[in-house]
């Protein structure tokens, strides 16, 4: 078989002035950008609204090793099937970070046969939203270091003196605004800014800081949940960046600076449209990851999607722990609208990797004894579909499982499988998924199971609603989310807590950010574990995008190169032509 | 009058179609990015090298203010005369860096009806090729660090074994590539990295860094310096970014990241198309400051335009002694594409700046007294014009000066100026220049006068030639160039030009870091000064770009936001538009 950028170099594309139209949108509703990409105004918005919202389906999957289960490819594939089937359909996906393009999972435009088109357009630079989020971030960052410097130089008095503007006493201890990059780079996790040579005050005051990755950014969540642009501009002015020296909270707002960040992120709220390699038209906006960020792509995507399609596929990052629970308590909460239908993916290996009997590392291969025939690591493995299947059902959402066929994958395993979810009490419904290899020729199995689950009357139930305590809200997606046993709060995440409630912040989502590799928060507990304690190191007030942040465990929120990063195959040949892109 | 936005928001503009089919590309030859911004294939130069090439007018200044002279505004105004005296002329200017924008300056688009629009999409993000230089040249960044951590964390031979990769035994405290953000962050000037917790080593190995602003960038001057995409890919793997313990140079191509950093700028490369208010093609390319890089457009967008059109009208940043000098000695003599006339701009406001006798700030409104008849300061400040005239007469260069009119000025010392300038034995033409207020209507004196300095035979000849010693190069710039007396190198520098030498980076150009606000290196010194001193603080090889980049004086490679940013202005409106911006 060909590779992802060959496949997607001679498949024969359609002008994105044609896609949009046969979309539904006007002409005057969307931007081409080349070829291949167009912006869609919002306006859009305005005469969709009329419209019945069509079904939407979230693609979610069980715990991934490393390297991913394959959403993508089953969120294009199926897509792809439904069309086939003829139905109109749209994709919404997130726009991948440039982080996990160099660093070590490659691309996320999907696979094979089922990918998004151009994929090197979508997995580099795109229209530049992410750019747009780093830069509209780090002009706050930006802002607060220098106005410390310019309020305490000479004294708050003679501040406000020359300038006529307030002092606002920020504590350089209290800046809980760090900087970003849309890179992995663990040498800025923990950094000291404003350092100055030989004792001159000239490049600010020294203070401790650090970059998370871009997807981490509350502007991307931001991005993400809002409705429209004053949404946007309005979330924006709420975000605290720091803490006064009497302990107040300061605003972007309150700096003066909300509105230039509004400013920078005017295009990156239009999402872009772009296709799939069989011409089925898909929304790429936002792109938190799932578990540092909330890990969905934009309702303003899926407003525009649902509005224009009777069907839209979208993804939720790894596991249904992670962007699926995200997807439900916070995504739907906001935008109002449910998921008509989970996709749960399941691979072979992943599930005999989740039998704890595999060790997997980010950035080496697979062993081959993973393809082997091994049935009593499947079986060991299984455990971890069957709680993603009843963790979607606590939800209230309809299932379908998604076999993700590998080429390596033996006939025998891939029945066994099957056979096992058939035999499940839940009503959940099973299906093999070629999109890789054959398009959406591979998924109309899967695709006509998915449009029978959206027949069922929704029954969608988050579980927890806003006004709840934030501990309550916690302890709802810890213990009734991941069926921990317990949560501890550390000293500092419990006085945070205190401290946000009161200053009346407590009507927030919570966004809880662990490792995907488990469904605990120890990344080598494999399978479906139970009896585990959640722990909560630091909490993070996100009031602009309107959740409470919560670090539980060891995440990173910057991940860090491997020793053979994927930029190493990079380059381009004589022709200017990208190679080693996948 | 009205603010730029407002008169830029009111004109009415060709579809980038039209003015891309105009200029003379083939509809194959540019990509639209939405209705007024394309980028430019450099295909098209295969068909357009047959051409005869066009006039190349550069504009330059005398030492401006902090608040600038209106380059911008008599290069677009200039372009727009010579299109209403029915010449074809294309303009080529640099992309606006956001520091600026947000911080004193505001845009870089021109200004009243002599601007580049739209002015909201130039002076923001436009289509991403800073984000994309940015992007690059902060993935080198985090490889070294990376490279360092898996280095060292258990040692080099253990790195090769799990890696097969060879160690290149980085020597941390001599990492020479700093990390770039396109913001004004004093707070990043200096900083720490690789900062770990309890002792614990997961974050790098720490060591002292530093941002420079994009601008600044090595691989934003070889974005600009290179004449095509294989030369990009081989300038970026030239690049030195570190010594090993050794003290061998490691370039990008040792780091294997030159391909993924030429993938990453393989969009950037291609300018981008836009038009002036009055629908003169504009091209758009390439970023760097002219303090403290080598502040000129790119050489592949003059040649393009200078095939495409008889007059193509660029500018160099800052005065003659700054952008001027850099697009004399370093581009022409790359491109072998010499300047047929330059274009000189003045003002009152500035010339009496430069009398010494005013104290301009940035960030500082201009005192109105400056705008009051004051023959002395004008007399006294003529002596800067002067310098420049002399300046650009040095490298056999015909020259205009363009007296940039302000609503205040007064008629006595415009005529006062213009009497001033015709006494002066140089074959120098002067001209009024009101494309600020009438468009190309007021600079239509201007426009034929450059038509006609542009007929004499080029005498060009620019002040050393790559083959000399780098000493030799920098004595002629301080020298020959800034009328130095004498230059220093500083213990540092002279042992770096001994190391230089060493491992043969001798055959480049130099590029001088200076304040602009003086034609020497101490900003404080207004007019003409004679008799000072050139310090050279420090040198840094870029190979890449091809130039010893020298650090003279105390100038900054990174910004800072003033007490009462420009940011603080903008906003969007009810509808969505951006107000504020300048």
């Amino acid at each position: 078989m060909l590779s992802d950028i060959d496949i997607c170099r001679t498949t024969s594309l359609s002008s994105i002035h044609d896609i949009a139209l046969r979309a539904g949108l006007l002409p005057e509703e969307f931007h081409s950008q080349g070829k291949h990409k167009a912006k869609v105004s919002l306006n859009c918005l305005k005469r969709l609204s009329k419209k019945a919202s069509g079904k939407l389906v979230v693609v979610t999957a069980i715990t991934p090793t490393p390297l991913g289960e394959g959403k993508t490819v089953t969120t294009v594939g199926l897509a792809q099937g439904i069309a086939q089937l003829s139905h109109s359909v749209m994709a919404c996906i997130r726009q991948p970070s440039m982080g996990p393009v160099f660093g070590v999972k490659g691309g996320a435009a999907g696979g094979g046969y089922s990918q998004v088109a151009p994929m090197e357009e979508l997995n580099l630079h795109l229209t530049g939203d992410i750019h747009a989020v780093t830069a509209a971030h780090n002009l706050a960052a930006a802002a607060i270091d220098a106005r410390i410097y310019h309020e305490q130089r000479n004294g708050y008095e003679d501040f406000t003196a020359r300038s006529g503007l307030k002092a606002l006493k920020i504590d350089p201890k209290r800046v809980v605004w760090k900087r970003v990059m849309d890179h992995n780079d663990r040498a800025l996790r923990m950094v000291t800014v404003g350092q100055n040579d030989l004792g001159k005050t000239i490049n600010g005051f020294e203070r401790q800081d650090g970059f998370d990755i871009s997807a981490a950014s509350e502007l991307m969540a931001i991005l993400a949940l809002s409705s429209d642009l004053k949404d946007l501009r309005q979330r924006i002015g709420r975000v605290v960046v720091a803490y006064s020296m009497e302990g107040e909270p300061i605003t972007a707002e309150d700096l003066q600076v909300a509105g230039a960040m509004a400013v920078s992120m005017r295009d990156a709220i239009e999402p872009t449209l772009m296709q799939t390699l069989e011409g089925v038209p898909t929304l790429i906006h936002a792109g938190p990851f799932a578990n540092i960020a909330h890990g969905n792509s934009s309702i303003i995507a899926d407003n525009i999607a649902t509005h224009l399609a009777d069907y839209t596929v979208t993804e939720g990052g790894f596991g249904s722990d992670m962007g699926f629970e995200k997807a439900c308590n916070i995504k739907a909460q906001v935008s109002g609208k449910a998921p008509d239908c989970a996709v749960i993916v399941a691979t072979l290996r992943g599930l005999k990797a989740n039998s704890g009997l595999y060790d997997l590392k980010p950035g080496q291969a697979i062993p081959d004894s993973l393809f082997e025939d091994d049935e009593k690591a499947l079986e060991a493995g299984f455990a971890n579909l069957k709680w993603h299947i009843e963790n979607v059902a606590k939800y209230g959402v309809p299932a379908v499982v998604a076999i993700n066929r590998f080429p390596q994958d033996s006939e025998k395993e891939l029945a066994q499988l099957k056979a096992m979810v058939e035999a499940l009490p839940n009503n959940v419904e099973v299906a093999l998924s070629e999109g890789f290899s054959k398009g959406g020729e591979g998924t109309l199995e899967l695709a006509s199971k998915v449009i029978k689950q959206c027949e069922h009357e929704s029954q969608f139930t988050p579980l927890y609603t806003f006004s709840q305590t934030t501990e309550e809200k916690l302890m709802a997606v810890a213990e009734v989310g991941y069926g921990a046993s317990s949560v501890t709060l550390s000293y500092q995440a419990r006085n945070q807590l205190e401290e946000y409630q009161k200053q009346g912040f407590d009507n927030l989502a919570v966004c809880l950010a662990k490792t995907p590799l488990s469904i605990s928060t120890e990344g080598s507990l494999k399978g479906a574990p139970s009896q585990f304690n959640v722990p909560i190191r630091e909490l993070k007030l996100c009031a602009g995008a309107g959740f409470i942040y919560a670090l539980c465990g060891n995440v990173m929120t910057m991940p860090g190169l491997p020793e053979k990063p994927a930029f190493m195959n990079l380059d381009l040949d004589d022709d200017g032509n990208i190679i080693g892109l996948s």
